[in-house]
């Protein structure tokens, strides 16, 4: 009995690791892709709308960099690296008026905070990938078990996806 | 020690439940969002194009609706609903020639393969969702273990997030 289930405790922890490490692999083919779309355009590129009077490419990327940047907080990691992209690029909408930072200036903001999510997640055991998130009391969670960290990676990888497409649509 | 392993064994069998419902409850809100954005098109909004000289949007519902159908034979679930897609709309490029089906006959296949795909993913277990997808060799799988069902669900999650995005970019 107890060699049974010692067995069947480490195929259980197997399946854990498994699931973690799928989603873990498809976070970083999802940032390469999205690095392949963003990282070779020029800043010319960069003031095109994804469609008429839609957002700029620019601030596409600007809003990616933002939103993972919030992961860094939201999963915690640790302090975000640029918090002052909130405002411009995830509180308020596009505006033309308003000058983009350059290519440059955003491909650096973009390896600087991809690399710190990475390392976080990297570390985390599937028991910190079921754990609260930082956007949702402790209360609320004991509700709600499914807002927890795993949750908040599955879901930027739907956003990644949502927003590469839209851009690599007009920038290939 | 026996208690301990015990509850130890269900916890690690909570993890597991717990990272497979976070992505079963993903895959609802992103069938459910795409079905917001693609139910509501006319014929005329189907024949519009994401961009200049690129896709129409059937053309994309279209490939949506084979793409969720191939998961049907890929995850085990059973016999696909409309194979007679795949060579339209994932095997040939868009083709301004070849008429489009009506708004009412996509909706009518996007729903029924999306409710045989949900009835197939909803049954399965954590050891099933770590288990080979059927496109891989048992071979191969040995060798890459992460080419599971889990793979092709979060995959395919992503897929439906890159087409949605460039969809809803030009009909809202």
């Amino acid at each position: 009995m107890s060699a049974f289930t010692g067995t069947q405790s480490a195929n259980e922890t197997n399946a854990q690791q498994m699931l973690t490490t799928v989603a873990l692999n498809l976070w970083k083919q999802t940032i390469e892709r999205a690095d392949k779309t963003f990282s070779a355009l020029t800043d010319e590129q960069l003031q095109k709308q994804i469609a008429p009077g839609k957002n700029r490419v620019g601030y596409v990327w600007g809003h990616l960099i933002a939103a993972n940047d919030y992961m860094i907080q939201l999963l915690g990691i640790g302090e975000r690296v640029h918090p002052e992209l909130q405002q411009t690029f995830v509180t308020n909408p596009d505006d033309r008026a308003n000058q983009l930072p350059s290519a440059e200036q955003l491909k650096s903001y973009w390896n600087e905070v991809n690399a710190k999510v990475l390392a976080g997640i990297s570390a985390f055991s599937p028991e910190e990938w079921i754990g609260r998130h930082n956007a949702v009391s402790e209360e609320d969670f004991a509700k709600e078990p499914t807002r927890n960290r795993f949750a908040v990676l599955l879901s930027r990888i739907y956003h990644l996806g949502y927003h590469t497409g839209q851009v690599i649509t007009v920038t290939k």
